[in-house]
C-alpha cells in the first residue's frame, strides 16, 4: 500500500437548522484561527429549512489544538445553533471490517483497490458465514474469521463478532453480498456505518432473489443499490444507485453476470464516499457531498 | 411531412415453439418465391423452447400476391409449425390517436416528430379528458377531441372515444401523460395496442405521484416506463426504460422537471419501436427487435 | 406561457484569486445587509488558486437598493480582491434569438419548452439562412427572418443580422443545428453568449459530417456537444456533453436519427443553465454551478 | 477456478458476400447434418453486400466428426460463396497472456473474474516491462516475467517475449494498461488477438496521457476505448467504449481515479466478447455478435 503524504486537516460534518449568517459565522470562525479552507460544500433544504455542510481545513497554522478542536465548537457554537456534527482528522486511518459469503466480485473489488493504495482505510479482518472465501483473503494476507450462523446460533456468533470487531478496533462494516439478515441489536452497534450492497434498483425487488424477479417482470434495466443498514430491510439511507441495460435476450444467468459489474462499483463508490467522510444522513436519506 | 419512397416489403412477425430447423423452413420459404430478405431478427427462448423472428422481405419479385401471403403462409406453415403471427406491409401507414391531459411535453415531442416525418405514422386526432391542450393541437392542425370524464360519465364517455377511435380507422393509441385510468372494457378493444409512459422506473413506484415517492425515498435515480396498458395498473409489458441520476439537492420540483425529459424520449423510443413492428408480446414480456 | 411567481432575488457570478475569508466576507456582506442567501454554490480551483462562486439572495429586505447593489459591490470588494464578477437580477427575462437552417428537432424542442413554460426566456425572433423552417416559426407564432448567406453576402448579411438583433434587444443566441459559419466579428458582438450544438463528443470528429466520420470510424458510441462559440472552430467552452450507445447494426442514418435525440437534449441542457445564469466561463472552460 | 459443465459445441464465425438463400443454405447444412442450433446471431451490411454470422450447435448429434467439420465446410460452401472464416469448439479453452506494467487495477478485475471462474479461460503467464506487478503476479500464482523493455533492446526482447508466449501456446494477448508500444513486427504473430484498453473514447485524445488532454480541454465526460492492436496507434477495430461524467471540479488526479474504473469495465467487456468468440472484424471494424 503506498503511502499518500498529505498536510493534517480537519473535517466537519454537520447539520443545523438554516439561519442567516450562518455560513460567514462558522467559515469565520476557521478563518479567525489561521485554518486554511481546503473545501467547503454545503446545501440547504429549503423544505425543512436544514443547514448542511462538510467543510475541510489545514491544521498547520490553526491555533486551535487538534485535541481542543471539538470542545471550542461545541462551546462556541454548536449548542447556540443547535448543531448536529462530527468532527474527523485526516490523519486517522479509519478500519474496515468486510462481511462477506460465497461470492468474491465484490471482495476482490475492494481488497485490489486497498492494496493498491486507492482508499485511505485499514482493512484488518474478513468476517464470513461460510469458510468459502477464506482462500481470497489468504491471498491478501488478511486475517479470515467463520462464523457459521444458524437460527439458534446467531445471537451468540453475533456477539463473538462484535467482540472481534470491537478488538480489531473496527470503525465500520461493509457487507460485501454478504448473504445473512443482520440482528437489530448488531446494527444498533454501528449506526450508519454498516454499508451494504442490494442488487436491485430499490425500492424495486425488496429482499430475495431480486434478478430473477427482475427476469420475471420483464424489465429493461436492471440495478443496484448501495445503502446504510437500518432495521428494517433494504431500507435504509440510499448512499449511491447505478443500472445497466438488458433486453429480452438476458436471462436470469446473464442477469446475475451484468449485474455483479453493477454491485462491485456502486459498493465502492459508497465505500469510497464513506471513507473521505462525504457522507451525511438525515431523516433517512443521504446528503452526498461531492 | 415529407414523403419516404422506400421499396415495397412485407414483414412478418410471428413465435412458435422451436424446432429444428424452422429458420431454415421459414427462410426457404421467401427465398424460394422470389422474396429478397432485407431484414432477420430471431431469438429462441431456450427455457420456454419458443422461436421469436422477425423477418422482412422486399415484395418486387416475390411471386405470392401480397393480398394472399397471409393465406399461403397460413396454409403452408402456421399451423404445421404452431405459428402464432402478424403480416404487415411497410405501404401501409399505421393510425395513431394521441390522449392527452394538461402536460405537453411528450405531446410536442410526438408531434414534432411527426411533423417532421421522423415516423411513418398518421396521426388524425387527439382525445383529451382537459381541455388545455388543444391550443396545442392547433398549432399542429389536428383535430382535438374532449372527453370530460367523470366517475359517473366515464362508461359513456369511453363508448363515444371508440366510436370516434373506429372512424378515424386508429390502429394504436398513445397515453402521452394521459391522466385518466382506461377501463379494462376500452383496453380490449385495443390488446398490446395502448402505450403509456409511467414516470418511474417499474416495478418501483407504481401509481400516482411517483416522483413524490421517489423523493420521500431518498433515491438517487428517477427512471420512466413505457409499456403496453393492461387491465392490471402499471403492470403491462414493458417496452422501454429509462433513469437520470439526481442528487441530495433535488427538490419533487426538479425531479419532475427532470422527469420529464426522460419520459419524452422513453416514450417515444417506444412509439418508434411499435410504428416499426419491432415489438412482439409473449407472456406479458416484450420481445424487442433491433 | 405560464407565469411564475418567484420573489425577487440578486444572482451574482463572480471569481476572484482565491484568499483565506472571500467566503465569509462576502456573505457577510449580504447577511449584514438584510439579504437572505437563498442560494450558494462554490468552487475553488487549487491549482490556479481562483475562488469561484454563484450566489443570489433575497432583495426583499435587502437594504442596498437594486439599482445601487452594481455600485456597493464594486466599491467595497471588486477592487480589493481583484473580483470578476457580473449581477443579475431574476425578475429580468433574458431574450433569445434563435438560429436555425433546415432541420426542425432542436428548434421544436426548445419553442416546446418556451411555449410551456419551462423556461423563463422570452424568444421574440428566429433567424435564418434557409426559408425552411418559417413554417414552423408560424405554428409558434414567432417573427421569422431569412438571411440567406453566401460568401459574397455573409459581412452584409451579418451586419443586417445584427441590426435585428440589437432592435429586438437579445442578449443572447443559440445556434439550434445553424449550417453556418459565423464569423469573427459576429462573435465578438456576443462573447460568451452564443451557444452552438456540435454532433459529436467534442474534441473527436470536429467540423463538418462527424456522423459520417464516426461511422467510418466505427464507434462505439456517439456523442454531441453543446458549448460556447469562439472564433476557433468547434473549440470553445464545452457546456454539456453526452452520448448514446450504437453498434455494427447502425448506418449513417440511423447515426443522424439517434443523434437528433441526443443534440436536443444537449443543446436544452446547456440553454437551460445559461437562462438560470449557471454558468461562468474561465480561460476557455466552464464552470456550472449546480 | 470452478468447473463448468456445457454439451461440446461448434462455431462458426463467417462474412461472404451476401445472396439470397445464404441464411437458408448455411442453417440447412447443421440441421440435415443432425445439429441442433443453440446460437445464431446474423447481420447483413446492406451498404457493403456483405453477409455476417455467428452461428453455434450442438455437437451431440451431429453427424460430421469434430475434426472433418473444417474440411466439409470449406468443400462445401466456403469456395462457393466466398466465405472467410473459423470454426471453433466450445471444449477448447482459449489462453491468454496478460501485459501489464506499473498500474494493477485492470490486472486485478482480469484475475479476479479468472480465478472466479467468471471466464472459461486459462491465463498461465504475466508479462511485463516493469517488475513491480510481480507481487500481484504471485497472489495468484501465476507465473511473472520481467522484459525491461529500451529502445535498443526492444527487438532482441519481444523476440524472447514471441519464444515465451509460443512455448505457453498462447492464442490471444491482454494489454492491462501494458505502456509500451507493441512493433509491427511483433503485432503481425497475433492478427485481431492483441487487445488494448486506450484511457479515452478514440478518437479523442489518442496517444500519451489522455487525461491531462481531457483535462485541459474542459470535457464534461471522460472515456475508455478497448480496441485491437494495429500497427496504427490507438486506430484499430474498436470492441467497447464507456464514459463517465466528469464536472469543472476534477482534477487531472480524480480524472485519472475515475477513469480506472471505466478501463476496467471497458476491458473486461472486450476480452469477454473475444473468449466467446463473438467478435468479428471486418475491414477495420467490429461486429459484435450479442
Amino acid at each position: 500500500m503506498e503511502e499518500i503524504q498529505r498536510p493534517a486537516t480537519a473535517i466537519l460534518l454537520m447539520h443545523c437548522p438554516d439561519s442567516p449568517g450562518i455560513l460567514a459565522t462558522l467559515t469565520g470562525f476557521i478563518n479567525v484561527n489561521g485554518g486554511n479552507i481546503v473545501y467547503l460544500d454545503q446545501h440547504v433544504d429549503r423544505l425543512k429549512n436544514v443547514f448542511f455542510m462538510r467543510i475541510e481545513w489545514d491544521l498547520k497554522n490553526f491555533v486551535i489544538p487538534k485535541e481542543k478542536i471539538d470542545d471550542y465548537f461545541s462551546t462556541l457554537y454548536a449548542f447556540k445553533y443547535n448543531i448536529q456534527y462530527r468532527i474527523y482528522f485526516n490523519d486517522y486511518i479509519p478500519r474496515m471490517a468486510l462481511f462477506v459469503s460465497k461470492m468474491s466480485h465484490c471482495m476482490y473489488d475492494i481488497l485490489a483497490r486497498y492494496t493498491a493504495g486507492e482508499w485511505k482505510v485499514a482493512i484488518p479482518v474478513i468476517v464470513s458465514n461460510h469458510p468459502d472465501m477464506e482462500v481470497v483473503a489468504k491471498r491478501f494476507g488478511i486475517d479470515f474469521r467463520y462464523f457459521p450462523i444458524t437460527k439458534e446460533t446467531k445471537e451468540e456468533q453475533e456477539k463473538l463478532e462484535l467482540g472481534l470487531l470491537e478488538e480489531y478496533k473496527i470503525d465500520f462494516i461493509v457487507l460485501a453480498r454478504y448473504m445473512q439478515v443482520v440482528s437489530e441489536s448488531f446494527i444498533k452497534h454501528f449506526p450508519n456505518r454498516i454499508i451494504n450492497i442490494h442488487h436491485s434498483f430499490l425500492p424495486a425487488f425488496v429482499g430475495a432473489k431480486p434478478y430473477h424477479a427482475a427476469f420475471e417482470r420483464g424489465v429493461k434495466l436492471i440495478g443496484a443499490t448501495s445503502h446504510y443498514v437500518t432495521t428494517e430491510l433494504d431500507a435504509g439511507p440510499i448512499i449511491e444507485q447505478d443500472i445497466a441495460r438488458v433486453s429480452h435476450k438476458d436471462t436470469v444467468e446473464t442477469l446475475i453476470r451484468k449485474g455483479k459489474d453493477l454491485e462491485k462499483i456502486v459498493l465502492s463508490r459508497a465505500v469510497e464516499k464513506h471513507i473521505d467522510r462525504k457522507i451525511l444522513v438525515f431523516e433517512n436519506k443521504t446528503i452526498i457531498f461531492n
